[in-house]
């Protein structure tokens, strides 16, 4: 009895889930973005820097928020020597540990701008992928909240510079010193003994941080004893009292009308804490250096509800919000919302070498940034344009044809030979179609003879090009033209200056 | 008894094994390099795709060099739903991927090209990391022989682009049918069972890869029972008898002034293999086209040796060598070798759609190709170029010199306020000669009081930095002028307009 060959199994075409691919106008539109930006940190000074996008999990840490997840929200994996590797998650560990690494040879203040995809293990959503991208700046080495400051107004500077409206982005900003005064104050926190109620601490700051996603009956059952949410997953909660919880929701609730009236009543709450005294203090001078830096009043706004997700922040927090409008997929008009944010992280090159490195930083997301720009410019712009098409009617001449493309190319005019199977002149005209390309030359055997070629203008013509086969059906055509072999050049030169 | 108190260990500040950090100059130049090859893709048609990093295993299938590792080369992990995931080791397998993805909302040819890092599990060397730079151009949908010549044209160009002289580079060209031919003569290979010695062939093909490292004895041994290497390690070779061993190094070891001629002796080692023969016809073609198209009779060669290791091309393949010197670390000059190649790969779709999409591709490997633009560059070229520095003087004039950096960057000028410990200027006047400034300004009581700023050239200026301490001394030097504070901007423009 024969066997039955065994049939091999194909492999799935698919991205893996979570993950995206992205084509040439994707590209080129993020390309775009993060020049604009790198272009302005580059004018505030920044270098930039690339990192590898592996790195020791030992290096990279735990601050994401969403540390209770098994594999804490990395990708990783052990070497051959049972070292624990991963994708870098964000620009911020990684820059911690080449400075640490590099100390002795950086100049101090070290400003480094980086660029490019990061990588978190979280559950993806519409739009959210396992893979997105930052752009960074970051001056390691500045203790004075000029440097936060500075990162403040950048941010403006950037995402004005990408073409968001004045008026449709604000920056929230805070202080963490404010909020640790505040848990000073409810007896949360002892500056003597930093280590106790870390874990209710890390709780509460997770908590406030969701208060735009859960509201404020949603944080109050996060602060006291936890929730179930919607799926009936239940998330631990910080359990404290009532009093407790009352003083960190005056807190986060504030929101007077000026910046000056809601520094008035953040004295008033954080009492006789000193390290929330400086946090104040600190928030004045970046409120007064961004205004005098070109930020205008109205643009920065102290808001104790933004703390960050990320655990390494020791200081001023900040957060850039998008109020350009879509429509989200159940048909209702959402703002934006968060594109950027960043702020002081002073301990964490510390971890690495003992010794305090004051630092601080900014983080612009690409993708929801780029999504913005789709929206103020409804009318989608192709990024991509198509070369010219020289088609191909006989392989036998294809010397020819490779010479044209040759001549066009020698002048910097992006053109390409048709390298499908020519069979059938439709077909050519259909994929320059699908290129988005604006020419097609044409030469058959007739033309040869007459030492002329045929140049068709599809913008004009596109919409036969499904239908009509054969060569002699497009001579009659308007968009398409017959010159002398040697006018081709200048006649296409011609076109794009004139179009 | 009171309990120690348990140290925290400190993570290790290092890159992990074989992975690098890249600072501004190296990622300046390597960023100029793929702006260069992508500036010849897109002239030549291509458009842009930027794939997901992560892939899955079997999407990726096993297509490296040294199969016979444990992880196969490749940095991987598994998914929560157990799938395994891992990093892209080139791009041409990924492009395979898209391509059965979408091919439906795909033009036909697709004509992309793509850049950034890959990642390989091997052992690094000198100059040889885990993750490096590679920018590639394919066309997917290509049968003819047209498409893989305009790969070597392409090729030339872009070398030429990038500053390799003419008489620097050569293009080694190859089929991979040929080489099936020489297996069919010497009964290796069965078209009608291609599944029979495999195995064999696919160590007859990583064996002739290696020629240039092991010699023609090395890869004699390799042919035969197999191969010792210098720490011990033992190789499988391919059991051949020495008839069958001689005709493949006679294929190999052809090399004839003129590929007219090597043409004409693979005609006699082909003999009657039908595969073979055709793959002489495609070289041929090949040949002729790039003759015509720009690339000179001399840089393309017939190369019988010229294999490439990856297990996926079908047609054929090429390489670009440079004959760019360099010392080695052992102090004697060497050639730069390979740098870029790719070739015919028609199965790699059909794995995923099963059916045969003819493709053909192009990759360029930017690190090493960086190296030789450095052997030809030899006075170092630094791409970074440092901001104007703001020093510090007095913290209370923070917004006086806040006003200075702002009115330098509105007209588009790089500067920035010093953030570090303003207390020496010694120390801020060594800061900018790190970041290579050109320029600083220099403002104390004295200044404020006559409504003046000093303006200091620091090339002129730089050797006394690390020696001078105070504002004082630095008065006398020419390098330093002081002008009117309403005067500032114009005179630094002017100054960057003459220097």
């Amino acid at each position: 009895m024969a066997q039955k060959k065994i049939k091999k199994r194909r492999p799935k075409a698919i991205t893996p889930k979570g993950f995206r691919d992205y084509f040439a106008n994707d590209v080129l539109k993020r390309q775009g973005l993060i020049k604009t930006i790198c272009d302005v940190y580059e004018l505030y000074g920044f270098e930039i820097l690339e990192s590898s996008a592996v790195e020791t999990v030992g290096a990279l840490g735990k601050y994401l928020p969403d540390i209770d997840r098994p594999n804490q929200g990395i990708f990783s994996w052990q070497d051959e020597e049972n070292e624990w590797l991963a994708l870098r998650y964000d620009f911020t560990a990684p820059l911690a540990r080449v400075y640490a690494q590099y100390r002795n040879d950086l100049p101090l203040p070290y400003r480094r701008y980086s660029f490019g995809p990061v990588w978190r293990n979280e559950k993806p959503g519409p739009g959210r992928y396992k893979q997105f991208y930052q752009c960074d700046a970051d001056t390691v080495g500045a203790h004075s909240s000029v440097a936060d400051s500075e990162m403040c107004t950048m941010l403006g500077f950037a995402l004005e510079e990408i073409g968001i409206p004045r008026d449709q982005y604000i920056i929230h900003l805070n202080n963490r010193k404010i909020l640790n005064g505040i848990m000073e104050e409810i007896g949360i926190l002892d500056s003597v003994e930093p280590e106790v109620k870390k874990i209710t601490r890390g709780i509460v700051l997770r908590s406030i941080d969701k208060i735009d996603r859960l509201g404020h009956q949603g944080v109050r059952e996060l602060l006291d004893s936890g929730r179930k949410d919607d799926s009936g997953d239940f998330t631990e909660g910080a359990g404290l009292s009532k009093g407790q919880i009352d003083h960190i929701m005056n807190f986060v609730s504030l929101s007077e009308d000026s910046n000056e009236k809601t520094l008035e009543e953040l004295r008033y709450l954080v009492g006789k804490s000193s390290i929330g005294r400086t946090g104040i203090k600190e928030l004045e001078l970046i409120v007064e250096l961004t205004n005098s830096g070109g930020l205008a009043g109205d643009r920065i706004k102290i808001n104790p509800g933004t703390v960050r997700g990320l655990g390494y922040y020791t200081g001023a927090v900040f957060e850039a919000e998008l109020k350009v409008k879509y429509i989200n997929p159940d048909g209702a008009s959402s703002e934006i919302g968060s594109v950027a944010g960043g702020g002081r992280y002073d301990d964490l090159i510390k971890r690495f070498t003992g010794q305090e490195v004051p630092a601080t930083g900014l983080s612009i997301g690409i993708d929801r940034l780029g999504f913005a720009i789709d929206q103020l410019n409804k009318s989608k712009k192709l990024y991509s344009e198509g070369p010219v098409l020289v088609t191909i009617m006989d392989m036998k001449n294809i010397l020819y044809y490779q010479e044209i493309v040759g001549e066009l190319r020698s002048s910097g005019i992006r053109a390409e030979l048709f390298l499908g199977n020519p069979k059938d002149l439709g077909k050519q005209l259909k994929y320059a179609d699908q290129r988005n390309s604006r020419l097609a030359i044409i030469a058959g055997s007739e033309e040869f003879e007459r030492g002329n070629v045929q140049v068709k203008d599809l913008d004009l013509g596109s919409r036969m090009a499904s239908t009509v086969k054969t060569n002699k059906e497009w001579k009659g055509q308007p968009a398409q033209i017959e010159i002398s072999r040697k006018d081709l050049l200048e006649h296409i030169k011609d076109f794009f200056i004139a179009n």
